[in-house]
């Protein structure tokens, strides 16, 4: 694996939330960086970033976009995961089936090294212990999840019968600037602006539900680190280590704001969600010297900083 | 669940090696049994069965044929694990896509149980101990596990999801009559029939690859025992439980035929070989009371009677 600074990489779903951290940080090191994707959400922060604009399912894009790349970083989002028990096989076929053309795309470009988003948070399912570590049952309870885990399985046969070098990271609930607000995703963008606005939040069923959140800039750490980590693990949780309740989450934006208590307003819960999920990062802290930095309250306050300029 | 002696049973690849066995003992218990698939490889034994010859994708006939169902039974092959390796996309489309298509129209018929057939021999991967487990990791080294594999999630998703019931069966190598000699599955078949012209055996590797092999008859006991299951499992290995090699099989091969020795030649191994699989069954024994009745070598005897006559 060559140093970032001379690496050529492509960031599939490069104009997204991570995407575009992930491209200005890729250029900051000196690699030469190709965003492709739908869209540039924020063009103003990918300057002199080559960008293709394609759909991911256009393969005849995509086949020029992956020519000489070193490092493919998939971060394509995809509906979330409630939309994907609306329609799985819209699920299925965005997201896994252009995945599988991917790589056999890969196969025929010099095997690129890619670097996979996996989900954290869907691809366990519920667990019997927490944190989850890596090892543990997959057995998802949205369809998202069951696409994202159906990719890592094929990420592995493509390593197994073509040595195409990969490395997954299970990501937990990222945040972070540049993260659109009452997209369905990203539900502190979400609660952030809600309060801001003086609105009422409201939560999925008893604000119990506890998640694992990590911000952007850690997120963006732990992407680089794996596309030049050469050991011989392929799949990494990601994620703060500490479970926090969707309610305290409230709360703790509350205080945050200079508010005295968050107005939340509690609405019944969905079918899709885990009733927690907490990921254990022991082994990205030991292979990839890895650590989240930013303090909860200050990827907050960042947050909510850009919310308001935004 | 009603008994099958009145129920209506559907058989996805009724047609094939499993389809035809199992559609006979469906209808020989009184079941109202209708065959779904591209062709029926032995007509002459499903007289009295009704049949559509239809392509798993025609979703517009496979809906016609789900209705009013009580069970659906997957029993379709797909492409063997070696050319799934050579077209990815096209097993993921054909199996796992039109699979998925399934699950949305059974949610919408009725939610008939699913009986649904998976792979022992490849969904595990490479195991670290045997026999294996239900539990155990499930890292496929081909495109074809991890298509069954994808499946078995779907499943877990819409049984979540939807209260969709469903049992999985990961089968081990069946063998029996009606399986077709040479074509790339069903090595006992392949190899009787080469013993029984005089040819030399082909045997890729060293054979000392170890599988475990299943007479059919015991298979349809499973199949039609996990169609009555109503117990809180969903998944259970399939198979003898007793590993054997593949230059073992052919040594009892040559015995069974009265022959002093099997004429081996050895090829080059392919990577979708793993080195060995052993499915460990004492899920089934405990939940449904099931064991292999049919001695190893009666079940080659009779295999070869049919090779024979055919």
């Amino acid at each position: 694996m060559m140093p970032l600074e001379r690496a050529r990489c492509l960031v599939l779903g490069g104009g997204g939330f991570i995407g575009t951290h992930l491209s200005r940080a890729l250029a900051e090191q000196g690699a030469r960086v190709t965003g492709f994707g739908r869209r540039q959400s924020y063009p103003e922060a990918l300057v002199n970033i080559s960008f293709v604009t394609a759909e991911f399912s256009d393969t005849t894009a995509l086949a020029a976009a992956l020519e000489h790349q070193d490092v493919v970083f998939h971060v394509l989002g995809s509906a979330a995961p409630e939309a994907s028990n609306r329609d799985p096989v819209a699920d299925l076929t965005n997201q896994v089936l252009a995945t599988l053309r991917l790589l056999e795309l890969c196969r025929l470009s010099g095997k690129p090294k890619i670097v996979f988003i996996s989900s954290g948070g869907t691809v366990y399912g519920i667990p019997t212990s927490w944190p989850i570590q890596e090892g543990a049952a997959t057995d998802p309870i949205c369809a998202y999840g069951a696409g994202k885990l159906a990719v890592e399985k094929y990420l592995g046969v493509y390593n197994r019968v073509h040595t195409q070098p990969y490395v997954i990271l299970r990501l937990a609930n990222p945040f972070g600037p540049w993260q659109r607000p009452g997209r369905g995703q990203g539900v502190i963008a979400t609660l952030l602006q809600r309060t801001l606005r003086g609105e009422p939040v409201e939560i999925w069923g008893d604000g119990k539900v506890v998640r694992d959140f990590i911000y952007i800039d850690d997120v963006v750490r732990a992407i680089l680190g794996a596309a030049l980590y050469e050991g011989p693990h392929h799949i990494f949780n990601v994620g703060s280590g500490i479970g926090r309740s969707i309610g305290g989450v409230a709360a703790d934006i509350a205080g945050v704001l200079g508010q005295d208590h968050a107005a939340i307003t509690h609405t019944s819960g969905r079918p899709v969600d885990v009733p927690i999920n907490v990921l254990d990062i022991g082994l990205i802290r030991r292979e990839l010297g890895w650590n989240p930095s930013v303090p909860w309250l200050d990827g907050l306050m960042r947050t909510a900083d850009w919310i308001r300029s935004a």
